[in-house]
């Protein structure tokens, strides 16, 4: 175990693949629907393209690809389409990790194991993840809390690399007058995604939390946790431990991560407490999904 | 003009992009936001897979591939990985108008124009569409109401080709108690996916509405219509006007369609108003993206 | 072992990676450059496309689609393309073993290793295979035989499902006049390609040869062995023996296989010896390449 | 027209599609044949793999991906494979115009037409090119002559952007004792490529050849042109002409181009003739394929 705590193995049964979402009872929801106040209606999904947005080279570039258009009208026409009608489509190749997306439980494993000790070995190249893949999830509802830590720290953005500790994930909930409740779906903002859209400047390093902040978040038994930036922990890894925050939260304790989220308009309208709906694709077997995450505040 | 009323051509201005979304104003997601009784929420998305859902031939088969996995640990190790610790990851091809999905308003063009007079030739391979892409959506909220037909006749699924009529639609509303108003997301149940995905019979006909119900449900000035089925009209299409459904929602009256949506729960439960967030893929330049609709009832 | 020789694992040492192809020395191949008498050249490859060609279900299917054309020239404008200039290019999507194409040695295991004792999990998700990929073959030249076997039976295809004998080869040899010799690029043809071309029948079953064929090849010291088919063998396999023919050849002799090769104009003439070139593509750690063979007669 | 010469269109009719290579007549194969003195097999491609060849970033990463392999051993034995086993396969995703390929016909146009005055407007997204596609080509084979500008130039590589001229070829020919014939396979060496991989420093720019050069090789009446560098032509263009190598070749003479060729070792071995075979993919629509061309010196 990573962090201090006993972890959330075993809590929801032997054969759980759903983790912190089991958070979400519908008392949870009804609760989280009385949030908004104003009916606006937040977006948190960036762009899915080929440049401009943070895309990690290794996984190849996000593509859309113009597979019909009007020059292919004579397929409407032997359909009987009339002449000056027919369809536009794409075919996409993109990672399930692309832009913003939400990780499944099976995304990561640690001492050969994904959450609640199913074996890493059971994602195969043909069928994808046996459990805890991404299809299992489904739709997320909750209340969705932003802790704007930049703002409380009074910058635009973190420093590259800052480490984000649980005093300052504390601060600015104070500074918000916001309490994590159990099954919370948690908007860390750094500041860095927007910096990085507006600048282009350089994908790492990337401030995020820490270990100790995850084992923050894991204790007030949240049920999600996201950030504007790549990997929700910083990049270099806190103490240099790989992949130590999704360890932490993901494998740990079947606390999903957000990735890449754009908080800019929920921090711009102070707009701490919000109900969060996020549909994650059904992709059978897949590791991740991307998502458009929508608020409303 | 295929719908006996005038088009929302230039209802919201010369500029717009949006629609019938335009209806979707902060009073009125508040309302829809009092309208669950429940908590319960609903995943109305079908899996994304290479067989056993409606996939249509000419569009290629959706394939999530394993990127990396456990067998690919060298790659964490050469990262500072310990031993055991890894991460799962997929790469995805698939078309935009795949399982679920939500068309954008340029998905489909009549008179050589898509909603709002927009030249059908801005839709270019490299860059997709200049205009009314579904990136310019992101995320929708509104009232959801079910209207189900299927139920209303009596029948577990309509005859494959039937075409639904307004007086189908206004029955299943008697029956159901529910009134449609402005800025509606409309889902009308036809039973076709249920049958479809239990016994994966054939893919075509598909009951649908027609021409008839189209314009009814574009006279009520409803946001979107879904349906789980294929095209959300009949096919064969009614009148054999080819894609007249969408013409006369998509392009005369920016409504947005959603198809293939998972209606049996809802069904189910009677639900047949409650709280819909779609949150579609910001795409750049897509002409749908795939989704997974949240119900909260 | 599956055939009753000796298999060539060591022959040419612990790390070879090239099986049989290590016999094509460049004697052989001057050799086959004085076999030519016409200097007609034969192109072996069939279309790669959505549909028409046997494609196999659970690979996907291949597209080609258009990247780039005249409606993006805006894009060869940006670099100082005259009004009227540009460019049209495409995005691949397609199985490695679509169409005609050439199985690398890694391709089939047994007994949990490739050819030459490799073990077979070192192919990996994102590297490939380590031993015995598509990229270490590159260029092969050797002298070309063609073994009609449909000819030699008076038939235009052998029945769906037949198996080939050793016999039978011998006979078409002997018909033809022609004696097998060391490093040979065996094609054998079973009629089965060209009539489901030409009439779109069912995939299966397809006439291929059996065991005792491909043991007879091998004993031939032959380098690769292709046919008109999608797997060399019968399917189903002779004596149920699953990929036996890929065991005995592939794994088991280091003999190259060459699938769904086009011999119908080969056969036409009559052309039994001829010169043949393969390009496999150089596709890092890939288990087969799609190729068009080329042969000159 | 860009080169001062009369272009070939027409000149094997209206309705050619084939461009120079009907220079390719069975008589000039059976000579070229006779031009191998060592029997030696060169294999001019170079890696389709994610990085470390010149990759253009507007054309996407070229991604193989392992669709099965021994972890999805269960899909072999529910066909009956017994246990161990099993197939590796891969999934490819890639430019068509990716690391080593040859142009179609189609791949450029000016003055909106391609080779022989088809319309540029006819490369549709579904489709493809209607004319001149690289299904067209198949195989070719023919007197392969290498012209190696860097030796001639006593230097390992020509400086980046340098502009070889028609006297740079002329010199290089004479000092190899080489003259031009028709229908020549023409591959020039810049020594660009094997300097790229060596120290993969920056893509651009890079030496080629210019607009006389490439008129000279056009009066010469060969078949291809070929080189070690992305664009057989300069970068940046001779003159700022956009693409103006491709025009004068391409399309104005039928001339096919081949990018990316691996000439390393037939220069180290100073064989400047050789017989030259290529075997384009017959990808239906296409306007490039990734080859492997076979010199055999």
């Amino acid at each position: 175990m990573l962090s201090t705590r006993k972890s959330n193995w075993g809590r929801w049964g032997e054969s759980d693949e759903l983790g912190a979402l089991n958070h979400l009872t519908p008392e949870r929801v009804l609760d989280a629907l009385r949030l908004p106040k104003t009916g606006k209606t937040y977006s948190l999904g960036i762009p899915i393209q080929r440049s401009g947005v943070p895309n990690l080279d290794y996984r190849g570039t996000p593509q859309r690809l113009t597979m019909i258009n009007h020059e292919d009208e004579a397929m409407a026409r032997a359909n009987g389409g009339a002449p000056g009608v027919g369809a536009n489509e794409d075919q996409l190749i993109m990672p399930s990790h692309t832009s913003t997306h939400m990780d499944a439980l099976c995304h990561v494993y640690s001492d050969n194991k994904i959450y609640n000790g199913y074996p890493a070995d059971e994602v195969t190249p043909y069928s994808g993840a046996a459990k805890c893949s991404i299809d299992k999830v489904g739709g997320v509802v909750g209340r969705g809390v932003l802790i704007d830590v930049a703002a409380s720290k009074g910058v635009d953005q973190l420093e590259p690399g800052y480490v984000v500790t649980a005093a300052d994930l504390q601060k600015a909930l104070d500074d918000q007058g916001i309490e994590l409740r159990t099954g919370d779906l948690v908007l860390i903002r750094t500041g860095w995604l927007e910096d990085y859209l507006a600048n282009q400047g350089e994908m790492m390093p990337q401030p995020g939390i820490g270990l100790e902040a995850a084992t923050f978040l894991a204790e007030k038994d949240v049920a999600l946790v996201g950030s504007d930036n790549t990997a929700v922990e910083s990049i270099p890894f806190d103490q240099n431990v790989y992949l130590g925050g999704h360890i932490v939260l993901l494998v740990e304790n079947g606390i999903y991560l957000l990735e890449n989220v754009n908080l800019a308009e929920l921090a711009a309208d102070r707009c701490y407490e919000f109900l969060l709906t996020i549909g994650a694709l059904k992709i059978t077997g897949a590791t991740a999904s991307p998502v458009t995450p929508v608020a409303i505040g």
